[in-house]
């Protein structure tokens, strides 16, 4: 057994049985061992980004690490923008990343270069492994610091002769500790403080589970305070039947007016809400400068037992949780592709237990509340900002989860990054279907001019937004992965080209021209 | 002037005034000073590889840098591959990275990231601008920087407060230092030890111009030494009436073999020869392990300076050069695809003055002999080895070129990482014909496999290297981003293809299906 087959008898061992691949040289022994060893799911990717956004996904619907098989250190950094994404998720991989073998590492080859520099921003753990023997050592403790809550980045570095010189023992990671207690006052006082509808909770992480959100409902009717999440969560469960919870707007205008009002926020895997970028004369911190913030727990910490207690020291057992959602029978919309009559399309088509992933950027802006009666489903949002997740995240929902419908709405600008996680979706048979709001430009930026403060944007600025010269063939473009496609400018055809999509198994793309 | 203003007229004051753009939020103010400063051309791309690939090929045709903005740490490593391989082939490169305003970094935003520790592996300079009224003075040392001999990689970090409040003076860069000069008792002595067959002048980098050429032949004609070029050059001058040098082949047999008969290496802008990876029980040099390595310049010294000197020492002024290849009326092939008569196709179109961009791989490695006898062009390689570089290379060959056809010649495998090049060709109407040689696999690792020492390799090893479930078709591809595209099967039909491809003004994508 070489050091690659007791690396991935390692990885198995620990719980890690999918591998998202897009190997080179260096990494054909860990190929080779695929066959070895039964066990390991190998999904080949044909850019890294897919490889790592996919491991980001399947993390966040099953909470635990797959890991991606990258070559070298460029194969690394196009995998860095969606390792970005997940780190800031809290979403636990195991990167293993090929490198020259050690007598090699001292002459100046074309791929050499700074591997651990490379990965260490986008990384928890990084660790270069130095002898075949451990290696299946390495694996395993890179499986028990991606499993650290709520999930790390672990990248393992594999000179290619520990992957072919003679392997060691199979080594089983860690079994995950137990999340961080919160100390019973700290409860206690914050149940206290959350008092009228002047003071919030602020959601995030592991609060946003349907029971924690029930929780959270029940204190909210007991306590009249406020709801709310992040603007972006790395999983919210939503739909009829469960608690409906707001999201802090992304224009700073909007969230700084809708935080305004209170006194006290409580935060519960949450963080002090702040601008996502800084705007010349406008605050960074969104909440009102006299407000208290009650840091309560962080989304490390045991989220399930924080909202538990929170709701008996508020005396808040029993009671019905404020905000539960109905179930709306929405009309089927006709007319003009507006973010509004696109919303209302989603709305009535997400079925039950679906999983969405919004990367719909500007025109999603207003889907969140005309789905909220939607039939149960988890809607997934993008946490690091870099642009370009949503369809690899995709393909690893879709991997973890092969029952449920999966929906990634993109803006078209964020669907290039990635365009081709199309090809892998299309490889595996995966169930997604993909809407692609084709508004031709970077939409969001036109507003952010504004925001930093640019008056009469010139010719110039303008063009380097815009994404109309040409536009973008979306359907041409997913029929030539080897998808199914559709193109859509009218709000009941959109309905229906939904409804196909999702009554199919395979994936689908649908070009919504705005 | 704000400082986004002064940094763009320092860059223009310093010579640099094309610029790669893919921007975001913190970017608003340097694209919105695009329109206050005349003499910046913003070219558009949407994935950030796409930019600095560009910036790469732009530096190849005219020893100048070009800029590139990008967008934070995200933005940047998506541009990482492509700077890896600007950094090895000796490219010199601005990256304009925008960074969250001061006040906004002690937050932990979600585009934040260690956006310096990102770029140092890939870049030679690093500066994070700390004040509005030094943006100009940094924007000029990062131009000096990129200057440097060969060229180099500089990435000046701009935060967006430095780019929007209020700018100090235009700077100009530092015109660029001499290159080192070689002591002429090395060149003395180099000349000496180049006698006769086992001798070998390797070249590499500025040794490889027309005239440097010459200079070699004339040293081989004189002395009875070999010539041959490393396996990937950055540029290198050929076809009708220069001087014909052949390349190391990459596979590492084939290397070993070609450089046995050699006792005495001399290196003129070349390293010494190792191989691309290591491989188990192969020797990493590829020279004779009793061979003497004579390293006499190296790619950042005055080549045409030595050269010269080699020559006149060598008292081969005024012989005529050995291995001028002479113009060959190639016959139009016909039949079967195979590298052959592709290779042969290729002869019998390149055009006068042409630039070939080479990421054919397996396919191409048959090209070059066939190919000696064209028009006189320029022969572009990979020489950092991370695939996707020829699509973005082409934009900047195009852009710094515009009176020159472009011919890229892709693997689909790497063409897939960075097809996004496809979309800015169109947008900017660029003069290149792109070939994508379509054999549905990573076809190289079906042969580093053996050469790994992997002994049959099993269905789920072999399934990670094939492109084929589904097929990609290339024609919809290019079609669907705004090229004209044809889809050919038969060397004769190629040839045509390639030849209504170079009449036209505009970018063309031709599929040769293997």
């Amino acid at each position: 057994m070489n050091g690659a087959e007791s690396l991935i008898r390692s990885l198995i061992a620990s719980g890690v049985d999918t591998c998202f691949t897009n190997p080179g040289t260096s990494e054909m022994h860990f190929v080779a061992a695929l066959d070895h060893v039964p066990g390991m799911r190998s999904v080949l990717a044909l850019f890294e980004g897919v490889a790592t956004g996919a491991a980001d996904g399947y993390y966040r619907m099953t909470g635990n690490p797959a890991c991606t098989l990258l070559h070298l250190g460029p194969g690394l950094a196009n995998g860095l923008a969606n390792l970005h994404n997940a780190k800031k998720a809290g979403s636990g991989i195991v990167n293993i990343v090929g490198e020259h073998a050690e007598s090699h590492l001292a002459l100046d080859a074309p791929l050499k270069s700074d591997i651990q520099g490379l990965a260490r921003p986008m990384s928890h753990w990084v660790h270069s492994a130095t002898s075949a023997a451990e290696v299946g050592r390495d694996g395993a403790a890179a499986v028990t610091a991606a499993r650290t809550a709520p999930g790390q980045i672990a990248t393992l570095i594999l000179p290619s002769d520990t992957a072919w010189s003679e392997g060691g023992p199979v080594v089983t990671a860690e079994p995950p500790a137990p999340r961080a207690t919160v100390p019973s006052e700290a409860v206690v006082a914050a149940a206290r403080a959350l008092s009228g509808p002047r003071t919030l909770l602020l959601l995030g992480g592991q609060a946003l589970t349907a029971a924690n959100l029930d929780h959270a409902g029940r204190i909210a009717a007991k306590t009249g305070c406020a709801l709310l999440s992040e603007w972006s969560n790395a999983r919210l469960e939503r739909g009829a039947g469960r608690v409906s919870i707001g999201r802090i707007p992304y224009p700073i205008d909007q969230a700084l007016q809708v935080l305004e009002p209170f006194d006290r926020i409580v935060l519960v895997g949450a963080r002090p809400p702040i601008g996502f970028f800084a705007y010349p004369g406008k605050p960074a911190r969104l909440t009102r400068p006299d407000a208290e913030i009650i840091d309560l727990a962080d989304w490390a910490a045991d989220l399930d037992a924080v909202l538990d207690g929170l709701e008996q020291e508020a005396g808040a057992a029993g009671t019905t949780p404020l905000g539960l959602a109905e179930a709306a029978e929405l009309p089927v919309p006709t007319g003009a592709l507006t973010p509004e009559t696109i919303g209302a399309a989603l709305g009535a088509t997400i079925p039950e237990n679906a999983i969405v992933i919004d990367e719909a950027v500007t025109t999603g802006r207003s889907f969140f509340p005309v789905t909220a009666g939607a039939p149960p489903h988890s809607w997934i949002n993008n946490r690091g900002g870099s642009i370009g997740y949503s369809l690899p995240v995709a393909i690893g929902c879709a991997l973890a989860c092969p029952d449920r419908k999966v929906l990634a709405l993109s803006g078209d600008g964020s669907a290039m990054y990635t365009p081709q996680a199309l090809w892998t979706m299309a490889r595996e048979g995966l169930d997604v279907t993909v809407l692609i709001f084709a508004n031709r430009s970077y939409q969001i930026l036109r507003g952010e001019l504004t925001n930093v403060g640019v008056q009469n944007p010139g010719p110039k600025a303008l063009d380097m937004l815009s994404l109309d010269r040409p536009a973008i063939d979306w359907v041409g473009l997913a029929k030539s992965l080897g998808l199914e496609a559709y193109r859509v400018d009218e709000a009941g055809a959109l309905t229906k080209a939904i409804e196909t999509g999702l009554a199919l198994d395979g994936p689908v793309l649908i070009e919504v021209v705005m």
